[in-house]
């Protein structure tokens, strides 16, 4: 049977440090869903069809990455497309405080899905999204922190 | 003299984790005031009145077990109704980064007021009320982490 | 009926950090029993009636404060004295990860015997017993770090 | 290709969090290596053999679980026996911080070796074999810590 | 060449740890620029005169004690005015996951740029702006917590 | 007046990480000075010689960089040698708890020596020593994790 794996989050927008754990993680599962939640409370800086694009882009050439996009709990969606993977890129301790109980909840919920966690790599690990956002609205240079295909826009 | 401790919080719902360490301080105090924290500026899920409702209905039959609300200070809450105790359950190293903060914070401000934590149970470790919003916003299934009180309703 | 709780430790020495729980403690419940735990594997700086001495003499006045040494599991020497409460300080965040794992092992093993934390004082939450060996060893000042009783020594 | 994954550690004694992790780990992976870790500084409480045949026993049924021996780096056995996961366990934030260094190490060294991290289960989070090697040594009551193959010895 | 270090935050309002980490700071420079950042999107308690207004007269003595205001990347700021120094005041773990994030990325971004943490002295480790703002909005003692220039207006 | 930091730490043996720590360190202060503290007893892999030797190639052309031994207090020694400043690299929130720790207490026995916390660059932080003296025990490849002198030994 096809191991289907998520890989849920906003992406706004993808970083270096996503693209590295959606990278390894497709060498472990069949397929990886990159699974961009969407949730109408949310203010986003980039609108959904560009975070679509640019993750297309990234991964034309990566035949078992896909992305979707999904609202609701991450287990029932995880269900309806039929996979039993969630994974997470973790970078620190409370990065790590936090998925653990969202892992433990869900498997709480389906015990059947399994949330698999991987440690960014050290040159990663100070990447995050919400920074990323701070540094392009302050017009900073992201070069070190974005994949190549956003730099270009 | 009649040792009397309060159990903060807002309660929006109130968990099984909430309920078992509200069961645990009720063997150790003579009174357990669990005090709802009303903040105008903060939105609910579940009005005030039913938050009470609740909690009433759980620990009917638990007669050193109280509810009542509050606002300002939680050690000029404690004063007015004579408590010397603040009681709060700790799941994770988050929770205690925040918990010793405010536990030293208050002792500064009133120092015959004691802070005593409480772990939570393993298997309630990673329940919050914000994660369980979400489950029931997103309509999932509760039953393992609501009172049965709650799920009747 | 009268509530017993247990302060467990090597005391090697006891700091002001110790002594502060303590007389917290004592006011919440009708006997503190400070409890030596004895390892014949461990090497300690004093022996154990050098630590029994300090104890006796720095709380002499505290009537519902005692002190003891036991060897074995904890909850099995709480049992035999009738103690329902294990008192712990607790300092740092690696203090708690150490100090909640041990009070859901012993639950698990005795769930009548509940584990009370307590944060230390700011002023004494970098005071630990291994440091001040560190310096006493090293004959430094511990003004701010030890009970007078044990300056006088 | 076959995914082999390993899981190495002491297992001195392997506990029901253990045993855990391994049955989820059996289901992503074609086989998974208990492997145990052999350092002749180190002193163990149960000897090679016993520990061995816990294992044997417990996974006797489970096709693509087996146990082997290592000593030497992790990664210098992972490529003598074809495995290109490292799966490993994490209960705590103290786990994790460790866990990270390591996964992040070996990565440096064998960049085509992977290392997934799996959260323990909420009632497993507080067993390690540290303490409960200690209940052992102090002859308390492991059942809620060991699987029945080990409670049976 | 002159050593300049700048010490960012929103000082809403600047509370005793503050003053502690510039006093020791302004020992190791030559200056020290406390930095108000500029944000349209937060909603403060002091508006920025007030703030400016008790720094000023908190360090009207220390010649090489200054206050500015800044908006935009703070790496770019430290070139504008010839800091090649940021200081920051570190109190718990929370707060030390995420200034060793943001000090990576500064360093990342400006490798001539460089950050320095200073840990907070113990009796200062709970004063955090945003819960005494909280104390201020319930009109609580802050007589522990602000420098005397504050408690004064 | 003359700013002297030391750089204190068992160097066994000196790695990647601190290179770039102390090379950065040399930029703020007047003199740097490396210090081995000497335990009689603790167990070394490379002896005292060794690893000064290392040291010295390392910075033979750094005028402001220096080596030395020392026992006792660290505090102690920063006074015999007139340095008012301790710098220590920190890598991950297990280590930040423990500087914190000897920080508060360093400042409590000596006010006027500071500790100046640095941290690592993001491709360093998972380098510690313990870990290296295990990769060297094995015989693994340590050219990501050691300064070229050292490889070429």
């Amino acid at each position: 049977m096809s191991k289907i794996a998520i890989f849920p989050g906003s992406f706004d927008p993808i970083t270096l440090g996503h693209q590295d754990i959606i990278e390894r993680a497709s060498k472990l599962f069949d397929q990886v869903v990159i699974s961009i939640g969407e949730n109408s409370q949310k203010k986003y800086l980039f609108d959904i069809d560009q975070r679509i694009k640019w993750i297309e882009q990234i991964f034309k050439d990566d035949k078992n990455v896909s992305v979707k996009c999904y609202s609701g709990l991450t287990v029932d969606y995880c269900k309806a497309i039929g996979a039993k993977y969630i994974v997470r890129g973790v970078r620190t301790t409370a990065d790590f405080d936090y998925e653990k109980n969202i892992a433990q909840l869900n498997q709480k919920m389906s015990p059947d899905i399994e949330t698999i966690l991987i440690t960014s790599k050290p040159e990663y690990s100070h990447i995050s999204s919400t920074i990323v956002r701070e540094i392009i609205i302050n017009k900073g240079n992201t070069s070190s922190f974005l994949p190549q295909e956003l730099r270009l826009n």
